[in-house]
């Protein structure tokens, strides 16, 4: 059976791991990430973290995933993220000269749709449309096994869609992107701002919803009208067989996803309204993705 | 040199045409749909105009493009058009069965958007988003020389899309959808309403915008606006490396493309303000996408 090597690369942490063509996890290990000291010693440590991976050579290829747009084809970072200097660093290219091995690149929603696509909630569907939902929102999408990352890398930035006619400049979003609107961060600014100045984080105003609060239902249904306008987007321009949604706030989607889909429903065609929404089920998205990569080209 | 035959099929004419791989068209016919006199009449009227094309059996496939959206794997029409009773109705297998090729369907911008990705505006360019600005706004994603239809062809039916907060119901599309704001229907509808009630067409409409018309001068930058909201919400999902304008409206792009290229860089990420936005230059991108749609079969 195949293998191949994962690296899940974020500002704190990094994991690598060897995963088979199942997505199972054979071999995992985890170290700070080092994000702050620049690429070359980001990426050495990743190297002696490969290497001690058992049977490393057997794999057929290595996957790194990244938080933020990635230019697949040139295997660089195209946007500043939480690591230090690494835009248009040779990442792939670095990695493959020291390890004798194909490397591939992708940004974390990404390779996380892949994983959720190939072998998880989206397994054995042409067309798989990943959301991750949670401080912030990603998505991925992923058409016949094979993820679209676009031109730079900016397919599934899907945070920056429009969603209302706010002309409140927030971040460097456009004003009323639905990550400003309808991610957890969003959820707990807005919910501050108009409920509770103590609310601290989106678990604070889950509590509310939760504890029927008026105003806290009436966010959390805007929250949901505003995500669907975003999904509805999404399908009119790719048509998905299944939305796939992961992501820290969807472990309250009892609180909201019903409303999302009857949202949905009212802004799609009607033989669009069957398509199937259903929450992620794997455990390591990320790093199971990464892995995976190699997949998208052949390997 | 592979040849293809293509089928263009409207709700008034229907031409048939026999292409080459190159995109030229070798051969075209041209006949009355009979689209009221429901599917039998039109699909045997199609069969015989095929017969009539010398050498048509030398063809690698056919390929029909039809208004509306496509389940391009059943080959059949999943929603009601101007064409009688074909919804649902074996297009493909009809014609298949009589004339011994392989053939395929296809919505009518999609297949638009192949021949200018083949051999048109976005010829060598790996992710091609089309689109068709005319009485309505429609949309075809192209992806390595293939159409991305979707689930039941919904793909591209960015008409669709919500690019802002009215509540007005106009018909039975979303409120706010882009059609209703921006497509030439919706630029004579709203100029009639707002500005002169004489407007009958959106060519009288822009005449008002070359008169300087204040009115009119506000309402086209309105459209500008609401055109470049869609086009971000699209390339935040595909990250095309270019987009390709075509359809009846374009023909004034000098009144307000650069409007909607000003608006765009506004509300995308700056590594994605550099995407190309050009104009179709196919003289008949329908017949000829129609004929090339094999060529997304592996024909």
């Amino acid at each position: 059976m195949k293998t191949y090597i994962g690296v899940d690369l974020g500002g704190t942490s990094v994991r690598v791991a060897h995963v088979n063509e199942q997505g199972e996890i054979l071999y995992v290990s985890k170290s700070d990430s080092f994000a702050q000291s620049g690429p070359t010693v980001v990426l050495n440590n990743i190297i002696e973290m490969i290497k001690q991976v058992p049977n490393y050579l057997d794999a057929s290829g290595i996957g790194v995933g990244i938080p933020g747009p990635v230019d697949t084809v040139r295997g660089v970072i195209t946007l500043a993220t939480n690591l230090k200097d690494f835009v248009d660093f040779p990442v792939a290219k670095t990695l493959s000269d020291a390890l004798g091995l194909p490397v591939f690149m992708d940004n974390d929603a990404n390779v996380a749709g892949l994983a959720e696509a190939l072998v998880g909630a989206g397994k054995n569907e042409p067309i798989v449309y990943y959301i991750t939902h949670s401080t912030g929102i990603g998505g991925a999408l992923v058409v016949n096994g094979k993820v679209i990352s676009g031109k730079s890398g900016y397919a599934g930035e899907i945070a920056n869609i429009k969603v209302c006619d706010s002309d409140e400049v927030i971040n460097h979003l456009v004003p009323g992107a639905v990550e400003n609107e309808a991610s957890g961060t969003a959820l707990a600014r807005r919910a501050k701002e108009s409920i509770d100045p103590t609310v601290e984080s989106a678990i604070d105003f889950f509590k509310l919803v939760e504890a029927n609060n008026e105003q806290a239902l009436a966010l959390i249904d805007d929250m949901a009208y505003k995500f669907a306008v975003m999904m509805a987007s999404i399908a009119h321009v790719v048509d998905p067989h299944v939305f796939v949604l992961g992501g820290g706030v969807t472990s309250v989607s009892h609180l909201y996803l019903d409303k999302v889909k009857a949202y949905y429903k009212q802004m799609v065609h009607p033989g669009m309204a069957d398509v199937k929404i259903v929450l992620a089920k794997l455990e390591e998205p990320g790093i199971v993705g990464a892995a995976m990569l190699s997949t998208s080209y052949g390997l």
